[in-house]
């Protein structure tokens, strides 16, 4: 075994780090040249970071790293050393490390995925890399537990985790962003409400994203309404293309082929071709008519047209809040399992003749939805961490009328939200307040 | 793509299940013949089992079974349909289905455990795996919760998920048990009823485990106090090797390795033979004399003797209390990895020069450790799930100082549960009230 170089000139002076000074004024500028009607928010605190690393205090002319580790403020822990990945004969055939940035990382979903993304289960055993976890003064502490946590498991490919609560230094060079963190709906609070509040969060780290993450950072938005969000994340985000914003439907289609799997009889890996369009909401659509089991139509193996209209998808539209009721709370391990399987679908090739559900961006969509919105639809990826519509859909009047109600869902609350996004003052007249999946 | 042939006939009947009737007089034979002292606890209510699959209502001649589900009763929901492994074309190269039972199915450390021994990260991608759930009356509903989270999740290989209450029934052919489950320490609580309380709970699944699982389960006991724990559990097992019986002080060793990666300044990777001797408590020893770092000896690496025999053995044991003051509870996540980690050193080759820690039965231990308790101790496996000591190990004073303080602490405890073991009257007088780690 070749013993470890850990050569000290392989501290990464982050010579592209904009100062706090440069962030505020691109973000009044940001403020100022796109969106009018931005309501100011108070800039969150920069960043109280830890990090639990004493000065090096070996005693043997040990190959290690002899610098003061404050040069690399954001690290935690045994992650603040630095490695020379190229110089260690076991890692040099890995890839180079990729950033992956989590919101809302104190969360049970995030506890979840981190642990996954960590293990190498996502990206793959040649895939080093560093976690950057965002959370609220509120839960620093905690976020500190979970970095505790990520450096008892020993994760080989784990070598970098950082965390801090302000989404400009911990967006910092992301190649991937999963917005998990949001406010759950309280008590007597409207639609609206929730919109706005999250609206806010959101379009915060669209701009944080804008001004220093990668300029092919792929974002995933879970945190709720998560298709409005991820609209107002991408508006906020003009430098990175549209196209790589994603609102997280993938645990709606999981479990719609449970559902299907469960009627027809069969175990899950033989339904296929399962598309959830729309809104991550109860107007979601879990689309039968194009679904297959076995390869076969669903409606030529589940004749019961009754049961796949209605029990089937209130079924999927419901899981969420029986969940609750079972469990006391919201699902956690299977959205992050989801998470994992929606990063999957981008990274590897689709399986011939199978797709994907994704919220993405409408514009240029070839069926008609209406553009400028995200709207889940079925995906196919070369494995590149980009995909293409599906072209080859069947539609029936029940799925268009279906579609329509949910794009009209979409359509409303973007103007709800028009002050987030740069396009005027908002007007909300949502139609019918509409519950979240999982909402009581 | 084939079409996967479903055939009816593969339902298993469990011709060898016996019948509550035979398990209550077997329960009162091993009663009576083992542990006069034992206090008859009330059996635990026979398992209330729900499963969400409805009849078969395909309108379809698809392959797929047509028997009433209600013939294999502990199924839980899309778990509940059966299928011929080897009749599909993709699955025929697969192992035979393992069966892993969990308790403390509902709790954090289990939520985290389940999704991993479902994914295939820790028994491989070709090996097909039925979770067997054990829960509590308390917890049931929450476990039909982590059943549906398991449904949403869509893994290939988990082929079978049953839950329920009773270990009679839950440990049935049961070739790995995960016993986590146990009473938490509540306030004004002494050490000794802690032992009281949980030890009859594993006296009662020791039973279980010895009338109706695999001849040659492995037993790895999670919840606290662990080692004696296991003790319990394998003296109530007595047809059961008791070489197959494991405390986990994985979690310990991991923490080790990571707080000696922080002082030498290395990445943990470059930790190894790391020993955590004894008991899973604030006696428990982490063997930094026959640690290594880079393959050099870590006392030649790290000189601070001061450091190594204070401050690192401390940072050990209080690990758990500082994370749960900092993330408001007790580890899970990591807790969970450590698990696996156990698992994986069990059922693959120990790396060539390397060992792993577990707290097994001590009987013809090398080291001149009391006969007859389980005490953590260095671990090599080829991989077949046994393992064999290690023998080249160091020892000075100051180790077996230490090792003796813990061989005492475990000696008191089996004193203690005495009426658990089958060995007379409990005379409890421990050597202080130690603290397990991560209690305040």
């Amino acid at each position: 075994m070749a013993v470890a170089e850990i050569s000290s000139p392989s501290y990464t002076t982050k010579s592209g780090l904009l100062q706090s000074s440069q962030l505020s004024s691109l973000s009044t500028h940001l403020h100022n040249h796109r969106c009018c009607s931005f309501r100011p928010l108070p800039r969150t605190q920069y960043a109280k970071i830890s990090c639990s690393v004493a000065p090096n205090q070996v005693q043997t002319p040990l190959p290690v790293q002899a610098e003061d580790p404050k040069g690399k403020p954001e690290c935690y822990g045994v992650f603040c050393l630095t490695y020379d990945l190229k110089a260690e004969e076991e890692t040099k055939s890995w890839k180079k490390l990729i950033n992956v940035a989590v919101s809302g990382a104190a969360g049970m979903i995030a506890n979840h995925l981190l642990f996954k993304l960590a293990s190498g289960e996502v990206f793959g055993p040649d895939q080093p890399i560093a976690l950057k976890l965002l959370g609220s003064q509120r839960s620093l502490q905690a976020l500190e537990g979970v970095a505790m946590e990520l450096e008892d498991s020993l994760f080989p490919l784990l070598r970098e985790v950082s965390i801090g609560i302000d989404s400009y230094e911990v967006f910092q060079d992301a190649e991937w962003a999963l917005l998990i963190g949001a406010k759950p709906r309280g008590p007597g609070m409207e639609r609206a409400g929730l919109l706005d509040i999250n609206g806010q969060i959101f379009a915060e780290q669209g701009k944080a994203l804008n001004a220093v993450a990668s300029r092919n950072v792929k974002v995933i938005v879970v945190g709720n309404p998560c298709n409005t969000n991820a609209l107002i994340c991408l508006k906020n985000a003009p430098n990175i293309p549209a196209k790589n914003f994603h609102a997280l439907t993938r645990l709606d289609e999981n479990r719609a082929k449970c559902q299907l799997a469960l009627k027809a009889g069969v175990f899950y890996d033989k339904v296929s071709n399962v598309t959830i369009w729309g809104n991550h909401s109860t107007t979601q659509v879990p689309d039968f008519l194009n679904a297959r089991i076995n390869g076969l139509p669903v409606v030529e193996v589940i004749k019961d047209r009754k049961w796949l209209e209605e029990e089937f998808t209130e079924k999927v539209q419901k899981r969420g809040g029986v969940l609750i009721e079972k469990w006391g709370r919201s699902s956690a391990a299977s959205t992050a399992v989801s998470i994992v399987d929606a990063i999957k679908s981008l990274v590897t090739p689709t399986p011939e003749g199978d797709w994907f559900s994704s919220g993405v961006y409408t514009t240029g969509n070839p069926y008609g939805i209406a553009e400028d919105i995200v709207f889940s639809m079925p995906c196919r990826s070369k494995g590149d961490g980009d995909y293409e519509l599906v072209k080859d859909i069947k539609f029936d009047d029940y799925l268009w009328k279906r579609i329509a109600k949910s794009e009209a869902e979409l359509l409303a609350e973007k103007k709800c939200v028009a002050h987030l996004t740069g396009e005027g003052i908002a007007v909300c007249d949502l139609p019918g307040d509409t519950m979240l999946p999982g909402e009581m």
